[in-house]
């Protein structure tokens, strides 16, 4: 957090809120309601946890507009987790990142573009025709294949890798070791062995796009790989050839889309999630942690399950697996009591 | 895709078939026939597909041997998709690489052995004793172990990390941050303590092996780790100490192998299967995405679920799931039905 | 191995074992009962794989103290799984790591401290006001970032990228391409769009932790993720923003947990392991490989499926399931049957 912090009244036009207390008090840190101290903010964003308030050392807390009484001074807002997000974004410290201009350990080929106020850090590698956008920050050990373009106010974290001919927009973000536009995955099986197809095409990145840790995004057969405007891709989380995701969705770690398959806009797929290739998934489709999907599915369902189901389905599904002990037991008290009547019918 | 591109006639050649119509006509790229447009070929595996044909942009397509008419210029062969895999091919633009030498930036050893036309490409790291075969070529930032052997005419690219004293054999690919010979995952518990068992193998990975991005393959304990000839690995796939693969397997992307596991030839494992440790697949075993491998299974067998079982008895059980519900209300039905009949019984 | 090895009494000594048979007999491997040729030494841990010892080519053989005769010279000691395991570290040859100081191609801020005896290899960026800890090693292309702190006797192989901030005890070991402190995956949707939330925590790794190759973990939206004492994690592992494990853990590959959960004291979670946020496991759960859990679960337990139950449960549900198609066929037996009773009545 930052040394001096701010005073209650810079927190409150930060989170679009007003200050009940002391404008001048002044804040540096934002901690969950146990472990925020007095110069810490913490928040409630519901009136049913305002039974841990109390006990709570924090210094000032942001609450909702229609909030009782506090133990301490308060923030008022709309919307208390939006508003704490704008509270941690203001009282953040700047990330640190190379200044603007090569570093001289940096091997940039002479023929790349670099727009102004680019920052590229120790030990990167720019390859010939790419372009980098204005202020796009490259920290360390990136490296920037051959013709490969980058919008501007991206960012980039050590050991990410673009390979050549790849697209990327404007403040797009990769963090460490993720990877872009290497090969996709297909072979054409002779009979004796697996001859590689070769992958022609490139991996386009729309704007706002953020890529997790270790993330990989093939790049296509031919044609493009996609990620639409606003996704956001957490770490570890594999990106087949020739998939293409709409805007704003959102992978979380570990999920893996395999080849052609198509997302809607505002997807989400839960961790681990596995969609087979060839697979369309329609505008607002969720899919819960740990389902693999294997078929189309329609826009705005929820789906579960290995294979993945509509999840109204699925809990039912579940349910009765859970009551299968019972009805074992309740099968065979049946039997026994048909047997018994046929018994009797036969004397 | 190639700036001036290749004629019907040079595309024939290079897919093993014969044109109809102009042996001069000028094709730049390969697209789907919904995609393609005139400077593009496309092609149709199967009559089945046809109809699609007549609404295509595409300048050329590829066929069938035995296919009718087609409303655009046509190459006919006997296998579309390999034909189209050597299509791209040729079509292909070469792909960017550093010169053979060694780029100044990079740090090699002076006791490494660099073979004919080998290129070391920025931010390289070479070690002691190392051994690069013939026209291998290491993209950028690459790290080579001291003692790793590299056989002739590999492609490294960026962030591959291969450990000391690793064995590779020819024409193997690894795909940027892939990992090999870290250590295996081996403690033994103290009662107190994680105690490390020091992994001292290696690993070896077999001539034609492609690895893909962030995919690890481990050391082994004692001994070696071993990836068979012309085996294909995607991304973010794990390999585990002492696993020994077969010739020519497949192991999709998220694909996990614990620890002594065996894999026979041509064993092909979905995306995101888990294999647990110890277990023998016999030689082209093909296991369905997302399942999970938990004890031997016999050669040509075809598993899903987890565990992983026949996948005949699987898609018998899932089908039967499904049925649930129905079964539910079946056998509450058939209760109050008995319980009828003994009253009646009893009167 | 060491290239003149050691003799039985030395490795007597290394393992807390006696010798039976010649003292001077020189080893210089160490391999399976199978593979040992007359230079290795192999193990038998219980007198059950007594079998396959007559044989065996090794030189000599390490066994429990209560074993009987052996057509070899034999080590006897306590527990021949940790005594093998400190026979391997006694013979492993030394590993490969750059010499004490700076390399000239590393960028180590001036700000810096180094502590006594640091090895930075080449190509290896340290930032500003960054502490190494004495005889920490970095292996290689290196990132460690501005105010990070790392204690004695660490090892970082090439590719690890620590970010900003985090602090890393005693002898902790980062694999190759292992991403510590990057953003956790927090994001606030505005009805338009997903809002980051910026991500102001760091990661603490405590003591003896050791991160396999390509995993990550992130850095806490505020406060600190933080990997206990003793912890081991394997390759491709995800621990999410603010999750903290207890002492002695172990994550096998591919596990991954989400943002918040908590882990007890020696947690086993099996390879591909999912957890979802927010979730508490007490000390000593163990949960089987593949499986995801998504509730608290109490200490001691053993879990399973997806979601997790309780092992015995999931036993004994899974056991049901291979019984459905059994019981769909008693089911409408039954069915048959009652219907032929109620006609008989009705007569």
């Amino acid at each position: 957090m930052t040394s001096r912090g701010l005073t209650l009244a810079e927190l409150a036009k930060a989170a679009g809120g007003v200050v009940r207390g002391p404008a001048t008090l002044r804040i540096r840190g934002v901690a969950s309601v146990d472990e925020a101290g007095p110069q810490d903010i913490t928040w409630i964003s519901h009136e049913r946890y305002a039974a841990r308030l109390p006990s709570s050392r924090a210094g000032a807390v942001l609450l909702p507009a229609d909030f009782g009484g506090s133990p301490m001074p308060a923030i008022l807002c709309h919307d208390p987790n939006l508003g704490i997000a704008r509270i941690l974004a203001a009282l953040a410290p700047p990330v640190p990142q190379p200044p603007p201009g090569v570093h001289p350990s940096a091997v940039v080929d002479p023929s790349a573009v670099l727009g102004e106020g680019v920052a590229v850090g120790p030990l990167c590698v720019i390859g010939p025709d790419a372009r980098i956008g204005p202020r796009t920050v490259l920290q360390a050990q990136v490296f920037v294949g051959a013709g490969t373009e980058l919008g501007a106010d991206c960012h980039l974290w050590p050991g990410a890798v673009i390979r050549e001919h790849c697209r990327l927009g404007e403040r797009v973000v990769l963090h460490p070791n993720v990877v872009i536009g290497s090969d996709g995955f297909g072979y054409h099986f002779t009979g004796t062995h697996h001859q590689k197809i070769p992958q022609t095409g490139i991996v386009v990145v729309e704007d706002d796009v953020e890529i997790g840790a270790c993330s990989c995004v093939d790049r296509a057969k031919f044609g493009e790989t996609r990620i639409g405007r606003g996704t956001k891709i957490d770490n570890l989380v594999q990106v087949a050839h020739n998939v293409r995701t709409g805007a704003h969705c959102i992978l979380v770690a570990q999920a893996g889309i395999a080849g052609s398959s198509v997302l809607g806009q505002g997807v989400v797929l839960g961790g681990k999630v596995g969609v087979r290739d060839h697979v369309v998934l329609g505008d607002g489709v969720q899919a819960a942690a740990c389902c693999c999907i294997s078929k189309d599915v329609s826009g705005g369902a929820r789906v579960n399950g290995i294979p993945a189901v509509d999840n109204r389905q699925y809990l039912r599904e579940q349910a009765e697996v859970r009551r299968l002990p019972e009805w074992s037991r309740l099968l065979k008290d049946l039997l026994r009591r048909v047997e018994r009547l046929e018994t009797s019918a036969d004397d």
